[in-house]
């Protein structure tokens, strides 16, 4: 089997840690790398600091394969994460003439120094293109600089996600009606019988359902339905609500 | 002005990262601490091994005032938190008299030792005790480890709420009609006048009401009246749709 692709996500944004605005880009992240076969490391929330983004996204550059940030990227004084990857990587911001033009074409008469802002990148960036996009993706090295707005952060992700997507994850799901205190020894049995099964525990407090949610995941489907199999064993039948 | 009290938030998870399950409990926390007047300055979302949690925790132990953990408490094989915490300040994980009587007289005769690993505590560790909660929040140092179910996590928040409130920040939004592009020279003419005004942008695709969300904040309401007067001045007045 290959090596998994690893990945870190550095978020910049005071308006998160000040909880003005809620984070939807982790998860929706998080989802799209599992489903594209890439391990998602670490995630860390930052504030709008250049020295901060420097030392996160260089930390991440170095430590994982793929980088992504979001947030910080547009014409306003919060704006910084240009900066912060510029020297984290020890290379100049440099105005982009391709970028510029289109700016110019785009703006007209209108144009102003802020607008033009968003031409500027790291030296050496590499613009991902997609057809369906207005504006292209900068790549810096391994660093894929995404903005923070939900709307175009998904839509960024859609169109570069078949550049790192490898092998998926295979799933199973199942519900339990036991606590988890109650199942906790048959989990550890499964385990040692499949230790490289990756094996989820979530408790549900106050569904009239269910109690536990199990998920069971590997990169092999043989072996994770035979560590399915070990476990429903062991799990009492009437513990078991359903399975996914 | 006294110091401000600064937060760090430590999120330990593979159901996070992986993207199974989505965390709620940071922007919970993010606006619990806002309004309390508290900074939070990182979060880290970190996988379930001791060292990770360790290096973590300890890291956010000393550079900040208080820490929290979200995650990784419990009875399975993935709870690794107090292990982890334990790791980070140097001292063993003891089985707490007290708590372990408590779940003894709960579970009688169907006590198991996985349940018995709910009394585990880090050596020192101080039990918060709430009239309304069922079991106390464990406080190592500065660190609040907090369990990651969402329901109990803001039950025990808002019990310890107390603990750590200061002096609040306020709030003023204006809802703008205008791009981004547009008004950048004008916040950074606001922002030259009130330096230390904190003022956040956020644009918002597809509304049919307003194009830029802005928020500006400050713990001295008068120098935050003044610099929204700053501002409305140099924004033309059809560019502002409301205000909050």
């Amino acid at each position: 089997m290959a090596r998994t692709t690893t990945a870190g996500m550095v978020v910049i944004g005071n308006e998160i840690l000040s909880g003005k605005v809620t984070d939807t880009n982790t998860p929706f992240l998080a989802k799209q790398l599992r489903a594209a076969g890439v391990s998602l490391e670490r995630v860390i929330i930052i504030p709008d600091e250049i020295e901060t983004i420097a030392a996160a996204v260089g930390e991440y550059s170095r430590d994982y394969d793929i980088v992504f940030t979001s947030g910080g990227v547009g014409p306003t004084h919060d704006d910084l994460t240009i900066a912060g990857v510029a020297a984290a990587v020890g290379r100049p911001v440099v105005r982009h003439p391709q970028l510029e033009r289109a700016l110019r074409d785009f703006f007209g008469e209108s144009v102003t120094e802020a607008k033009l802002r968003l031409a500027d990148v790291v030296d050496g960036t590499e613009l991902v293109e997609d057809g369906n996009l207005k504006f292209p993706t900068f790549l810096v090295d391994n660093i894929y600089v995404l903005p923070g707005i939900p709307e175009i952060f998904r839509e960024k992700v859609g169109a570069i996600r078949n550049r790192f997507a490898t092998d998926p994850f295979f799933l199973r799901v199942v519900y339990v009606r036991e606590q988890e205190t109650t199942i906790a020894d048959w989990l550890d049995q499964t385990l040692e019988a499949f230790p490289d099964l990756l094996l989820g525990s979530y408790p549900k407090l106050n569904n009239p359902e269910y109690k536990v949610r199990l998920t069971l995941e590997s990169k092999d489907s043989d072996y994770l339905e035979n560590a399915l199999g070990r476990l429903l064993e062991l799990l009492p039948a009437e513990a078991v609500v359903r399975q996914e």
